[in-house]
C-alpha cells in the first residue's frame, strides 16, 4: 500500500475542493460575518503566504490569542498547513502565566485579537522571541498600541497570495500545534499535537459511534479554540466540509440560544457550566432549538440533572463525553448501545450520566491498587491512555515523568468502569481520601452533600491520621439563610445508608468560603494545608 | 504524541472487552448460526493458536477458499493479527487461475470450504507451497478427501487456546492481507493490503459522510469476503461491534429477502445484479425490509431505474459507491449534500446515479488529454488515486509498472467531475473510442441503445480508421422476437440529437452473442480482433 503521511493540508483542500459554497458564520464585534470555505481558504492562503513573508519557517511557533471566530480558524490552518506550529493561548490564565507560556513555547509571532492587546501590551519588554504582533480587528486600521513591530490582519492579508501553495511533504509526526494546560502547582505545562494525532482525532470525531460530525451538520463550538483546540471541531468540521457557527467574544447563554435558533445548529459543544446557562435561559424563553441533534458536553462531569433536563424536558440529545489537554482530548463519550434502547429513561440515564466508553483508536486501561481494576463499576484506579491522539511527554518540562510512564498517559483522575465498558470518574488522584487501604471518592460524597437544600458548597478532604492513614472531613459553606442553622449531624444523616459506614467523614467543618484555582476548581490543597494538624489536636 | 501503529488486533480487542453481547448471524449449510463476539474472539484466538502450532509464522500467507460465514470471519483476524497474511482466494476463478494465485502468494495453509474440496483437490499436486488443509465444516468430521494433509477446522479448534495473544509490536506497513484482481489479459494480480491502508479504510467506513457503519448496525456483507474483504465490512464491523448477519454459500435473492427482513438488516452491500435480483423478489412478495437504513452498491455502474425503484419505491436509501482491488475498494461515495436537500427527486437522482464524491482520506486526480480535466461534468480523464489505502504495486508483478506511475494509481477509469465533485464512470481507458483526437464513451452510447424495447445486448468498439484514428461500431443482439425485425437505422436515430454527430456509431453489426469474460463482463477486445479490419474493406 501507499504510505501518504496524514497532515493537515489534505483537510483543507478537501473542503475548498468539494464544499466551495459551504458557509463559515462568525459573530464578531461588528455583527454576523458570513463566508464560504472558497473565501475561507484563499484567505487562510493567504494569511500562511504573509506569514513566510514575515519570517515563518517549519516548525515555528506562532502564538493565538483570540476569540472563537473566522480570523482564528484562518490561522488554525494557516500556520499548521505550512509546517509552522499553531499556539492557542489560554486568554483566562493570569498575566504571569500567559508571559511564561508565550516565553516557553517561543512563540516567534502573536496574533491577537484587538480586545486582548492590553494583555500582551503589559508584558511585551518580557517575550523576547516575540518578532511581531499581528492585530485581529474587523477593521484595517488597528487601535493605537505601544506593541512593536505591530501589524493589521485585514491590511497584510491584502497583500497575501490566495493561491500560497502548501508543502507536500510534512512529516505526519511532526508538530502541528500546542494547548498548554494549568498545573495544580506551578506554571502550565505544554501539550504538542502531531499531524498524524489530529488527523486521526479528527477521522474519530466523524465516527457515527464517536461525534458523528458530518457535512450535513452545523456545528457551534462553545469551547473556546484557545482550550484543546475546542476540542478538536473546526479542523474536523472543514475536512467533513460542515457548516460552522462560530461565536466571537465572550458569548453568553441568551447569545448562544439565538445562535442556535437562527442557524439552525446541530450540534454544539461546550462545558457544563455553559449547559446550566443554557437551560435557564430556555426555561425563561420559547427559543426552538430543536435543529440540535446533540448537545457534547466535557471538560467537567455533566451533573445527571442536567442531562435529564435537555433530554426529557427540551427533547435535545444530551452526550456526555471525557477528555483533557493530554488527549487531544476525546477519549470517552457516552453513548447508549443498540440493546440498551429498552431501558427505562432513568437506566438510560444512569449510563448517560456516565463519561462513557472508550473511542475507537486508543487504548485505556484503569489501574487500581492491584493492576487493572474489575469491571464492576466500583473498582476505582486511574485511567489511563495509548494511543496516537495521546501526549507523550509535557513540551520540554521535567514533570513529564510523573504522568508518562511505560508508554502511557497517566491522567490523575480516578474512575470505574462497569461490565459494559462506561467508565465513571470518581475522584482526582491527589484528591482522593486513602483510609485503612482503601479508597474513598470525595466526588461522590460532595455531590451527595450539595443536594442537600442548605448547602451552597462541599469539598472533602482527606486530613493525616495516625491510624487509618487519612480520614475524609467535610468543608462545607451553607446557604446565606441557613447559616448557623443546620447541625453537623444532619449533614451526615445524609450520607448514612448511602455510602459504606467508613466513607462517613469524620467531622463536617463550617466555612465561609472554599478555596478556588483561577479556573474556579475547589482548590483542595490549600483546605489540606490548612487542616493537616487536624487528627494531632484532636482526642482520638 | 505518542505513536502507536495502526494494527488489526485492536479492533479484535474492543470488540471482545465492549461489545462482547453482540451477535454475529451466519447462514450454513445445516442452518443459521448465532454467537456473540465474546464466542467469536475466543474462537479467533483459538485458531491462531492453532496455525501457530501448524507453522505459521509472521509474514506467512495462508489462503481461505470460503463463503461469507462465521468461520471464514474467523480467519479474517485470526491470520493478520498473529502477524500473518489473509489471502482470499476468488472461489469464481478458472481453476487454471486459482491454481496460479496459490502458488504465485505462496500460501502455506489453505482454509477450504467444505463444498469447494474438489477444486482444490484437482490441483493438490500443483501446490508446492502448501503445507496442509484445514476444511471448514458445521461437523467435526469432514468427507473423505485425497488432500493430505488434511484437517477439520472444528476438531483444530477445540485444541486451541482460547487466550492466545497477539503481538503488540506489528508494524503497521505490514501486509494484512491480499486479494488478486482479474486481468483482461494474462493472470491475476496480486493487490497487498497493509494493516494501516485496513485501519484507515474502516475508520473512513464508520464516517457519517462515508458509509457510516456503527454499532447500531446489522450488516450483511452480500459482496463475497473473497473479493476485496467484502468492501471491508467484516474488519469495521469487529471494529465498532456492529452486529453481522453473513448470508452463507451462494445465497439467493430470496434468501437475502428473508435474511434482511428476519434479522432486521440496516446496511447490506453488493453489486448490482443482487440488487436487481432483490428487488424483483420484493416485487412478489410483500416482505418487510424497511430496517434498512442504506443499500451500498458498487463493482459496476448502477441503472438509475434501480437506484430509482429502491429509494422511491421501497422508500430505501441506495448509495451508489466506486472502488476496485486495488483501492482496498471505497473511494466515492455518492451522497448529496445538504443543500441538495432542496432538489426534485429527479435531480437528486441525477446526482445519487453518478458515482460520488471523494471519501475524506484519499486524493483524487482526474488526468484528460492535457492535464487534470475541468470540473464541468463534460470532459473525461482517467481516475488516478493516491492515499493510504490505495496499492502501490501488484505483488510481484511487472504489469505494476503499468497502473502505478509517480506515486498515483492510474485506474483505467475514465469519467468526468461536475462543478459539484461528482464523479461519474463513462468507461474503461481501452474501451474509449479515440475519435479524431476527442474521446467517445462507449458506455453512454450502450445505455442509450440497451434502453430500446428490441435490443437485448449492445457493445460499442471503437475499430481503427484511416483519417480519424478511430471511429465507434456498434454491435447489437436483438431480443428473440425482435431478430430480423430491426433495421440499423432505427437503432441510429435513437440516438440522434441525444449525442454530438461525431460520436453516432459508423454502423450497426447484429450479432448473435456478444463475447464475454468469465465473470461475464464484455469481451471487448474480441470484438475488436474480429473487425479490426473493417475501415480496410470499406468503401471509405
Amino acid at each position: 500500500m501507499m504510505q501518504v503521511p496524514l497532515t493537515l493540508p489534505s483537510f483543507l483542500f478537501r473542503a475548498e475542493t468539494l464544499f466551495p459554497k459551504k458557509e463559515i458564520i462568525s459573530r464578531t464585534k461588528h455583527g454576523m460575518f458570513r463566508y464560504t470555505y472558497r473565501e475561507y481558504a484563499k484567505r487562510t492562503r493567504q494569511l500562511s503566504s504573509i506569514l513566510r513573508k514575515l519570517g515563518v519557517k517549519r516548525g515555528d511557533h506562532v502564538g493565538t490569542l483570540a476569540w472563537n471566530d473566522h480570523r482564528h480558524l484562518e490561522a488554525y490552518f494557516a500556520i499548521p498547513c505550512m509546517g509552522a506550529v499553531l499556539h492557542t493561548i489560554n486568554l483566562r490564565l493570569s498575566r504571569e502565566h500567559i508571559r511564561y507560556i508565550i516565553n516557553h513555547a517561543g512563540d516567534k509571532i502573536l496574533i491577537i485579537d484587538e480586545d486582548l492587546i492590553p494583555i500582551i501590551e503589559s508584558m511585551q519588554s518580557e517575550l523576547p522571541t516575540v518578532d511581531a504582533y499581528i492585530i485581529l480587528s474587523d477593521l484595517d486600521t488597528i487601535p493605537a498600541t505601544t506593541l512593536h513591530p505591530v501589524y493589521s490582519y485585514e491590511a497584510l492579508l491584502k497583500e497575501g497570495d490566495p493561491d500560497f501553495l502548501y508543502p507536500d511533504d510534512l512529516d505526519e509526526n511532526a508538530p502541528l500545534g500546542m494547548c498548554y494546560t494549568s498545573a495544580t502547582t506551578g506554571n502550565p505545562k505544554g501539550v504538542i499535537y502531531s499531524h498524524r494525532g489530529i488527523y486521526l482525532h479528527s477521522m474519530c470525531l466523524g465516527l457515527v459511534d464517536s461525534c458523528g460530525i458530518s457535512e450535513t451538520d452545523s456545528i457551534l463550538p462553545v469551547v473556546p479554540m484557545f482550550h484543546v483546540n475546542a476540542w478538536g471541531m473546526p479542523f474536523a468540521s472543514v475536512w467533513f466540509g460542515a457548516r460552522q457557527v462560530l461565536p466571537g467574544p465572550a458569548p453568553t447563554p441568551t447569545i448562544l440560544v439565538e445562535l442556535i435558533a437562527r442557524e439552525h445548529v446541530t450540534v454544539a459543544a461546550g462545558v457544563p457550566t455553559v449547559w446550566l446557562g443554557v437551560a435557564q435561559v430556555l426555561e425563561q424563553t420559547n427559543a426552538d432549538i430543536s435543529s440540535l441533534r446533540a448537545i457534547l458536553c466535557g471538560g467537567s462531569a455533566a451533573p445527571r440533572a442536567l442531562i435529564e433536563t435537555f433530554e426529557q424536558k427540551f427533547g435535545i440529545p444530551f452526550i456526555h463525553a471525557y477528555g483533557m489537554t493530554e488527549t487531544t482530548p476525546v477519549a470517552l463519550v457516552s453513548r447508549l448501545k443498540s440493546y440498551h434502547q429498552t431501558l427505562t429513561d432513568s437506566q438510560k440515564l444512569d449510563i448517560r450520566s456516565k463519561q462513557g466508553l472508550l473511542v475507537p483508536g486508543i487504548e485505556m486501561k484503569i489501574l487500581g491498587k492491584s493492576g487493572a481494576v474489575k469491571w464492576d463499576g466500583q473498582e476505582m484506579g486511574e485511567l489511563c491512555f495509548r494511543g496516537n491522539w495521546i501526549a507523550d511527554a509535557y513540551y520540554q518540562d521535567d514533570r513529564s515523568q510523573d504522568a508518562f510512564v511505560d508508554g502511557w498517559l497517566h491522567t490523575g483522575d480516578i474512575g470505574t468502569i462497569d461490565e459494559e465498558g462506561y467508565v465513571k470518574i470518581m475522584d482526582r488522584t491527589k484528591d482522593l481520601v486513602k483510609s485503612g487501604g482503601e479508597w474513598i471518592s470525595t466526588v461522590e460524597l460532595e455531590n451527595t452533600l450539595m443536594a442537600h437544600p442548605a448547602v451552597f458548597e462541599a469539598a472533602v478532604i482527606g486530613i493525616p491520621h495516625p491510624k487509618w492513614q487519612e480520614r475524609p472531613i467535610a468543608c462545607v459553606v451553607l446557604k446565606e439563610g441557613f447559616k448557623n442553622k443546620v447541625e453537623k449531624l444532619e449533614l451526615l444523616n445524609v450520607l448514612q445508608g448511602k455510602f459504606a459506614k467508613w466513607w462517613i467523614p469524620d467531622d463536617v467543618l463550617f466555612l465561609e468560603e472554599i478555596p478556588k484555582t483561577s479556573v474556579g476548581k475547589f482548590l483542595k490543597r490549600a483546605l489540606r494545608d490548612q487542616l493537616r494538624q487536624y487528627y494531632d489536636n484532636s482526642a482520638e
